[in-house]
């Protein structure tokens, strides 16, 4: 049965700007150039711009992004084998991964059912136990991960924090004690790994990443870990990767950039409709402190309450609405990670059980939000 | 000063095809699918088919398909951390990268100037010596590795066989044995990482490489590792990696292979038109055992004795002809590798003081050969 209301439809998603793409397309094969060529220097400088950072690299994808973050820090020195790296345990099991391939150790932190950040009394008595010497914060959904309290341990303790924005390009937070300004994720830690798998707000078409940052030395670090580790041509200064972004994604992603502040825009319009027009006893919608931050909201995610969140999504399906689930297994409950040490992480996992993203990329609108919320609103309770 | 011959022009390589290329971007385009889709399961087809083998994984490029092979071997139990792989001193530093980068130990061995083969005492010694569970045969400039050696060793000590089949799609080398039967690069060993990179005899349009293998064990931990780890979506066996080749590279590297077997006989032209014509006191053309091997020249490297190499790189330039060299520094004279131990390498290098590669893609052909063998045969002995 074809859904009215689709979970994600990419065609979709690129017929406005079908033609563009494809001139990109061509222009990149006749150009003879696919690595290293302009658009990925044109592409990075735009995305540096958009971050507000000195430095963008593109590179191969959101997960490599983060792990040659890791690499490039212990590299120089900062990071060593069996350092401890707080991340929180509601999360996608990528940002673990970027961890424990680098012989880190991914300390997971539970999340506060409210904020969806950190657990502050978890996270404070993470850091104090010591062997903490990163914190990785995660924009879940394209929700800032902020606050004071991470600003402060990270300062007290001498932390590198590392932001995974995989899901989040162009969100806003505002830093503790500096009123009304606001810092785009990307920009908030010492580094950023931004993912642009295709489902993401600014999706490639294939996958693509980037690491934006303000250090001159760990840009220098990732760029030559990128390519074989060499600073220059077939001289190898790391033993490094090729975790390069082609010029074709890196053409394509610049059209798509062009578009990404009207997608951001209907976003929040969509998400708005939702979170005004949903009203269901079982049902709660996501909250995002405006005061403090300005979401992107890659997905809009509802917690669905007494066991029902399947019953809802068959629901939904039968009216013609698509959903998914961001996610129903967390990394701590995966087998690879069968063995990994943590506390009870009992918000995770509660979550885990609850949650429902509905539709939200284009053609989406405040209308469907608004029928949809109705749908769900007709939910039985029984 | 633009040259007459180009080492190497992709525009130019692309241009009889452009059209082709360009309708497979836009078909990809209009999918909607970027990732897993029939392009890459096609061409994972394609290239089994074309290399005899069972299995062919699609992944991101050619060091990441060594990576992964390895890695799924520790993942299987096959190899563990601190085990040696005996791989030639004479290679492009991404053999020794896959190696490394799994925490394996490289061990080098020098090669035999006539055969550039595994210096035979030397291989001999170093798997008697123990420590030893793979070999790695890399098949440079599209010559097979290949001889009863190894493969009387690998059975023998029940190594591994690895290829590192980066340069050599394609090619073909006869079983020992087994007289007038040939095997094709790929399919020789236990498991093979092909390269798709740009300037391959099969480039794709930025980074791509791909696994063949004909275990099935294999292929299903490599497919699972290429994908985060996961064997099914979002339920990860592994502590996996994002190393997925897209649907776009598919497309267009399923144009190109169209092309291949006439790219590789044009290449086998023009290489025999060099070794006919080019006669010179200073220079040595490379040999293959025809008997037993078929290359596909991915290079064409000849040698210049009596430290006359720059000189004729620059009277070539200023001929019109550009050159290349593969590759100036061994590994071993990395900085990265300044603390690998190593027997003394003297054939390795002395070649890497000697070699020039010099044009032979398209649209070289055997009547510029022959204008570039006049040219340098004119070389000044002084």
């Amino acid at each position: 049965m074809k859904l009215k209301y689709p979970f994600l439809d990419l065609a979709k998603v690129h017929k406005p700007m079908a033609q563009e793409l494809k001139q990109a397309a061509a222009s990149v094969i006749d150009s003879g150039r696919f690595l290293f060529g302009e658009q990925t220097r044109l592409l990075e400088s735009e995305l540096a711009s958009l971050c507000g950072t000195k430095h963008c690299i593109a590179v191969s994808n959101g997960l490599d992004a983060l792990r040659l973050i890791i690499r490039a820090y212990k590299e120089l020195g900062f990071l060593r084998d069996g350092d401890g790296v707080v991340v929180p345990a509601n999360t996608y099991v990528a940002s673990l991964l970027s961890i424990s391939d680098n012989s880190l150790k991914p300390i997971l932190c539970d999340v506060d059912s409210q904020t969806m950040c950190f657990a502050p009394e978890e996270l404070e008595r993470i850091v104090r136990r010591g062997c903490v010497k990163a914190i990785m914060v995660v924009h879940l959904y394209g929700m800032p991960m902020w606050n004071e309290q991470i600003l402060n341990l990270a300062h007290e303790h001498n932390l590198l924090v590392i932001e995974d924005n995989a899901q989040a390009i162009g969100a806003q937070a505002s830093v503790a004690g500096v009123q009304g300004t606001c810092i785009t994720t990307g920009g908030l830690g010492h580094a950023a790994g931004v993912s642009f798998y295709p489902t993401k707000n600014l999706g490639a078409l294939g996958d693509a990443g980037a690491v934006t940052t303000n250090s001159d030395e760990l840009a220098t670090a990732v760029r030559a870990l990128a390519n074989y580790g060499s600073d220059r041509r077939y001289h190898n200064i790391y033993c490094g990767l090729n975790c390069r972004m082609d010029e074709m994604q890196a053409a394509l992603l610049r059209v798509k950039l062009k578009y990404l502040s009207e997608e951001t825009g209907r976003r929040c319009l969509v998400a708005d409709a939702y979170s005004r027009h949903i009203c269901h006893p079982l049902v709660k919608t996501p909250s995002a402190d405006e005061k403090r931050c300005a979401p992107v909201w890659h997905q809009y995610v509802i917690r669905v309450d007494g066991g029902k969140r399947d019953a809802l999504r068959n629901y939904l399906a039968e009216n013609g609405v698509g959903t998914d689930i961001h996610y129903a297994t967390p990394p701590h409950m995966q087998p690879c990670y069968q063995d990994l040490e943590h506390a009870p992480l009992p918000v995770t996992e509660q979550l885990a059980s609850e949650v429902v993203s509905l539709p939200i990329a284009y053609p989406m609108d405040g209308a469907s939000a608004y029928e949809i919320a109705q749908i769900i609103n007709g939910f039985p309770c029984e």
